[in-house]
């Protein structure tokens, strides 16, 4: 189908000075991977984020593999999780054996909350994700003084609410581990793949570059000379007495350049995009079957503008849109569960009736960075033309 | 210390072109990961190194896990390989429980042989790994002989050894698996990471891509309309009945791009590198305790030059290079099984007198594409200087 305005998978463009960036650093980095653009992205971001430890990796899905590495998860220990989520948060704790359970999200954010969390929570809850779903931050202060007498770790998938924050806070800067993501949908992309790990404890911090990196540590003693007893050495990390597996996915040194180069940009596209949206929004007031989640601060960076439809008709709409005005509506966040992938683990059933429900009447908006004020002014006529003929 | 000569971490420069195929990817792309660059990429791979199916991931490390993964390895099973080589060519077969068993070099060619391996393999034996060391393509005729009769599986780590070739027959297109890098320290690199799995068997095809990317696939019936039952479906891979683990190692579309155009200058690179090592190689031929591998054909591209000192004073050799000199040589593949990653999982010991031999006799000269001529000149004489004092 061709469509006058697409729901782009890049969210963004590159301005010149990012490119000049790019090129800048395909000619001077050396080496082009594990080198000073590499540090000098991390110390940038833990600065910008309000983070302890930061680690750039080739994508957020590696970030929660890592994490999900260090949790040292147990046969029977259950990672408590929303089913409405891309499957990268979930996958990476029960290929490691865990036992998922599905919480509800909230009706009003679309998020899971300390209430949809602790209705799930058992003795065996070793773990919570909380994805940031849709560029929205969860209430985590409620969810850390739910898990933290509770010894759970909790884990904030902030891969689309980079730069939001509560009470000065970040995303991603609450948690026990918070993962972030540079990929071409998100509101920053390193060239289409990256992600960053952020971790408070030192422990962690400590085991991470040898996990990254295929088991590169320093020798127990000094080297003689530089290539005695070898130029690097490899061990097997250790967390509590449990060897960890480790992997290769470092972001190469010009991806590292530009993510350092974004960071200046990304409050400027949070803020273009959530006056966007609210001004969307607003000019839709009129039509309250059409049910926004409003957030005027920055709690919200509106990487994704979606809504639920009200009145039953949401096939119907995204169809007209599409068919009639060329406008490619989409819906997201099939509930895990559903998916072929998760039946065949067991984990097929939920109790989740607002994520169904939300995923059965939701509608998202093109709404890339990219979008032109008059592309995003004709999605908004379509909208209100098609829900006048429904 | 500072050198004059640095043994570098890249391999090669970009051209003012390359980096102009980087500029406008970065600007033309959509999405900018799994889109037409990819694609593009992996076709021409195919086409230049003559492979059934290509598919390109993040690192070398990440298509030699997928190879592991697609092994389907038993406990029990045995992994063959040799001790001088990367880690990257181990530990993804260790993490999957194979008990890895080393096998020794051939002194003259300083990689496995049908010889080396043939002595090592037994009944329980169910993969070789054969690492195309310093970019030498090992004799795989000889290797698949001994192999195919068997019903063993064979991976080809042609990391290093991009267009290489026996008999018109490209390295990595000889075997079930081949394992190509496009790392910093390649004759070719995408941005510093970036690897490739070539893969015959049209099941193993057909899986990659889900493998690859956290599981997306079809839907079994096709869908409904564009977002019904959701937008892409989720499955879990499986071959032989066997359950297999998805990750995220997708190259992005930049990397891509480069990947494509640099594959343009892929033989003048290894041709230029031949020429001056054999240059380099036959400049000391009046020194015959310096043992090089002399190969005047396709089947070396001389990614490294490395030689043995056969006088037993390697360390002191390197140590003037250095000292006197300021030329950096160094001294690679410490045997496998003496690292502590390998010690702490049981693999410790090997039998491999000509890997350990090469290993404390040997050494690697500065010899990056973009070393000048100049200093290569700088690099042989220094050879000359501190061959003659010691």
């Amino acid at each position: 189908m061709e469509f006058k305005v697409r729901f782009s998978g890049r969210a963004h463009r590159y301005t010149d000075e990012e490119i000049a960036t790019v090129a800048r650093a395909m000619q001077d980095a050396e080496p082009l991977t594990q080198g000073g653009h590499l540090a000098a992205f991390q110390e940038k971001f833990r600065a910008y984020a309000g983070v302890p430890h930061a680690f750039a990796v080739h994508t957020a899905t590696a970030a929660l593999e890592l994490a999900a590495e260090l949790c040292l998860l147990k046969p029977g220990d259950e990672v408590l999780m929303p089913s409405h989520t891309y499957t990268s948060s979930a996958y990476p704790f029960a290929k490691r054996g865990a036992k998922l359970v599905w919480a509800d999200i909230d009706p009003a954010t679309r998020v899971v909350s300390a209430a949809t969390l602790g209705e799930r929570i058992t003795g065996r809850t070793r773990v919570i994700v909380v994805p940031h779903l849709y560029g929205f931050c969860a209430d985590m202060p409620a969810i850390l003084a739910l898990a933290k007498p509770r010894r759970i770790l909790v884990v904030e998938d902030a891969a689309q609410s980079l730069g939001t924050e509560i009470g000065g806070v970040h995303s991603g800067a609450f948690a026990d581990f918070g993962v972030f993501s540079f990929h071409s949908h998100k509101n920053v992309s390193t060239l289409g793949e990256g992600g960053m790990l952020a971790v408070r404890d030192e422990r962690y911090a400590r085991l991470i570059p040898a996990l990254r990196h295929n088991g590169h540590c320093d020798f127990p003693s000094p080297q003689r000379e530089y290539w005695i007893p070898a130029m690097s050495n490899l061990d097997l990390p250790e967390l509590d007495g449990r060897r960890l597996n480790v992997v290769n996915c470092c972001l190469g040194e010009v991806e590292c350049a530009l993510g350092a180069k974004l960071l200046e940009r990304i409050d400027a596209i949070n803020a273009d995009k959530r006056r966007r949206a609210l001004a969307f929004i607003d000019a839709l007031a009129d039509r309250p079957e059409l049910e926004f989640h409003r957030v005027a601060d920055r709690r919200h960076n509106y990487h994704l503008l979606a809504a639920r439809l009200a009145t039953g008709k949401r096939d119907e709409f995204i169809r007209r849109m599409a068919g009639v005005h060329g406008v490619q509506c989409v819906v997201q966040y099939y509930p895990l569960n559903r998916y072929a992938y998760y039946e065949k683990l067991g984990f097929g059933e939920a109790s989740c009736p607002y994520a169904d429900d939300f995923f059965d009447n939701m509608v998202s908006f093109p709404f890339q960075h990219s979008l032109g004020d008059a592309e995003l002014d004709y999605v908004l006529g379509a909208t209100r033309k098609v829900l006048a003929s429904l």
